[in-house]
């Protein structure tokens, strides 16, 4: 069924009521073609999801006006908050990333600048890599039939991304261990059974040219750990998901 | 290191020689641009290795000879045979999960006709595709530094896969289960944790529409395990990713 985020201010829970908008009104009403009456899946920010119905469409003023039905007991979310952090890569890499990302369950995607990144972005291609960025997240997000949307934040530092110290355990993807230059003080299976419940994880990962030798020790400073996925050298943007789909099937298809 | 995938004929291990042709001889020559005494790696269909020197390049004959200066101690396949079978999707998302696949250690690529296929392969299509995906299988394993290329093989119908019974386990990625109309006789990890080395192992997955309920009892009744990968729905794209990224991650991290 058809899921829409709706952003704080256009929830009533009260009078159980939910208003739709711009985008989603033109989805709801000219893509989806919705009637009074039809239902669909609307999501709170609080990843609460609800079934509604729609009540009223208002063509002049360009809304919907929903009830909710019923609240719905889904449980789609990853039990960790994760971060994923990606060297800029070439082309538009990203956009499969941050879709597949999705897919597999990130809450936050921040875009790197990393020491081997050859990519650049400046104030015009940041704003635009952006904005498409975030629909991917959206449809993604919408097409997983996931209860929240991930935050797409703005280009970050390796240094700044650090200094947030608000992560449980930070991951760092590295390509020295695949190729056998043992920086790893402990394993990816070891650091998943020290992962709890709601930890806040951070993944880095580098660009086509990996991780540089100052980035890997700033980060291991900070507690970082590098983790080898399996013996081939995978493609930066294999790398993500491999380290997701672990997560995935260790928290929610292991235990 | 750049490496070559060398056929059997090429080789003589007795007198330490190996001999480079078409293709490779061009990437030699003029993409690599390697001279007289340049070094770099040559794989044996036998997923042997070697670190070999070019001892003479004659381009009459466009001919590349080798001199074997090592067996290399190399470890890079996945210990068990991996054939991924994907129902045909839309668009060109075959190149990716080949690329991917081939990445995370696939042994073989079987290109499937299923029931909720949209897209149709004639021979005209069938012929450029295969031998597009074998070119995408082969740089792949270059790239990932594998020691073989895996298969890429002619379209198939579930039915003919099925009854080569040459699978020690079969598995189905299946979307009914993320879903929770439950199929599953085992779990993911029950199942995982009854994989024996070099066991052969079938992965299905369905195209966009998902598996039909007739191709999933067919599978049943030989064997398969229908699996779930995680609470959300992922693409048909993105379910291999999963699937081989925790029989790596199973089978070469933890274990």
């Amino acid at each position: 069924m058809q899921r829409y985020f709706i952003s704080e201010d256009l929830w009533n829970l009260e009078d159980k009521e939910v208003l739709i908008l711009d985008e989603d009104f033109h989805h709801v009403v000219n893509v989806m073609r919705k009637k009074s009456g039809s239902h669909f899946i609307c999501c709170h920010p609080s990843e609460q999801s609800y079934l509604v119905e729609v009540a009223e469409i208002n063509t002049d003023e360009q809304t919907v006006k929903c009830r909710i039905i019923e609240q719905l007991d889904e449980n789609k979310e990853l039990p960790v908050h994760v971060t994923l952090a990606q060297g800029l890569p070439k082309g538009d890499k990203l956009d499969l990333i941050v879709q597949k990302a999705t897919e597999l369950g990130i809450r936050e995607f921040v875009p790197l600048k990393m020491d081997r990144s050859i990519v650049k972005w400046d104030d015009k291609k940041s704003k635009k890599k952006l904005q498409r960025l975030k629909k991917i997240a959206k449809e993604a997000s919408e097409q997983s039939h996931r209860q929240s949307v991930p935050t797409i934040t703005n280009l970050e530092t390796v240094q700044s991304l650090l200094n947030r110290e608000t992560f449980d355990k930070i991951l760092i993807a590295s390509e020295y261990e695949a190729k056998g230059e043992n920086h790893a003080t402990e394993s990816f299976s070891e650091l998943l059974a020290g992962i709890e419940a709601n930890d806040r994880i951070l993944v880095m990962i580098g660009p086509e040219g990996g991780i540089s030798e100052a980035e890997l020790q700033d980060s291991i400073l900070k507690q970082a750990v590098p983790i080898r996925l399996g013996p081939r050298i995978l493609r930066t943007e294999t790398a993500p998901m491999y380290v997701l789909s672990i997560l995935s099937f260790y928290l929610e298809e292991w235990r």
